[in-house]
């Protein structure tokens, strides 16, 4: 199966995110931005085009690596901040993760990369603050449509400039606009033990839900005529309705109506 | 000038939002829920509320002092807890607070109630992980118009009980619902730092914010409207303003649509 529907116009769309960029930091009086590095294709994509929009001397990278977190994805974000004259931080997250867990013990590996999530946007808002920066977000939408995200954590920020692209599409964005070939290639992971990667966790890849998701958001589709297509009703099953359950964290808090 | 537009139905509102959180949690496939109880009448109001929604067996109150919260914050929060028996616990967020802020000395108390407030939704959202629970918020119209919160921080929650009462109304409808007087009299404060009060931090009062808010966001009162029925210039200015003004953290992060 061709994924040709998904493919995007790279020089339309980087402008039009760059543009986005432009228009929002001056609209809400900030030059600076704050993002968070993982070493990854999505904060790397983010990140190259906020320096775009605002100069690299008016955005700070910064790698908040965890104990699990690889040497090589520090320094893939180090040398991408350098390269592209921007700046670059990094705080360890160990310390207050292991103090919090000695107090909780657990083996839960999602509690704790939730925690961890929620760390990473308490750091960035708090050096956003140092720095009168905004916090630029890295989420793109399969992982938002999935909720595959930390509510409150890696999907908190001030703008979300990725966020209508889904991975394959901001893959396609990454080699146009440059970000280096050693990180386009890396197998998508939140690096929360040695071995995991994003598509084991979902169980299916993400050219498999960035296709079922496309048709079935941007072309309506329905299940009958999404199988009709040649996925396996396992997959789409799976897929829309981790999409549908997942509605909560694509909307704040609900509340019942008093006026 | 009278408050009587802002006076509710009490009787009505208590039922309408133990209705609200009933719904939402059968909805949710929930039966816990956790509060952060900070001592306040905010919370205790909820926590009240959620305690009538789901019996006091399924609530757990948390209170997550730093080292400048009052002990008797803490005892009062005990006291409501087991007095509705409901669960109560206890979590110090010092140890985090202060070893962060000895790696980024600062003396702006700000931003260190910024970092307070987002470490106390993380642990609330890992505490209510735990307890295969819900995160019920306590934030009142009032905060959410002005922007008087962290974003991401106590504004964040899965369901927001009080989010369409203003302040002056979340004390009537704590008088009605068995909030202890003495939290009902308490002077609102974050207790960042002695003698801290929310009034002396904005600079007008809840009664005067209460009422400028009423008229223009639930009547639709013009600024000249509301200078005619007796409200200050400035009062009316600065209110409208800091409401505009913080309209972003009423909002999801925006993004550039590509579809």
């Amino acid at each position: 199966m061709p994924l040709d529907d998904l493919a995007i116009d790279v020089d339309y769309v980087r402008r039009r995110i760059v543009y986005f960029l432009k228009n929002e930091f001056e609209k809400a009086g900030f030059e600076k931005a704050v993002i968070g590095l993982s070493g990854g294709l999505d904060s790397s994509t983010a990140f190259l085009l906020t320096v775009e929009a605002l100069g690299g001397s008016n955005v700070i990278g910064i790698s908040l690596p965890y104990k699990t977190t690889s040497n090589e994805s520090i320094e893939d974000a180090k040398e991408l901040a350098q390269t592209a004259g921007a700046c670059w931080e990094i705080i360890d997250i160990t310390p207050q993760i292991d103090a919090y867990f000695q107090r909780f013990p657990t083996d839960n590996i999602v509690q704790k990369g939730n925690k961890m999530a929620r760390e990473r946007m308490s750091i960035l808002y708090d050096r956003a603050y140092v720095h009168g920066a905004l916090v630029v977000g890295t989420g793109n939408k399969t992982e938002w449509l999935l909720g595959y995200t930390t509510r409150w954590g890696d999907s908190a920020c001030d703008l979300a400039p990725l966020l209508d692209l889904y991975k394959t599409q901001v893959r396609q964005l990454a080699k146009a606009i440059g970000v280096p070939e050693k990180i386009i290639e890396k197998v998508p992971t939140a690096e929360l033990w040695p071995g995991q990667t994003d598509e084991g966790e979902l169980g299916f890849t993400y050219t498999e839900a960035d296709q079922v998701l496309f048709y079935f958001v941007e072309r309506g589709f329905t299940r009958k005529q999404l199988i009709a297509k040649g996925f396996s009703e396992e997959l789409v099953d799976r897929i829309v309705e981790r999409m549908k359950r997942m509605a909560y964290k694509r909307a704040l808090p609900p509340y019942p109506r008093i006026y």
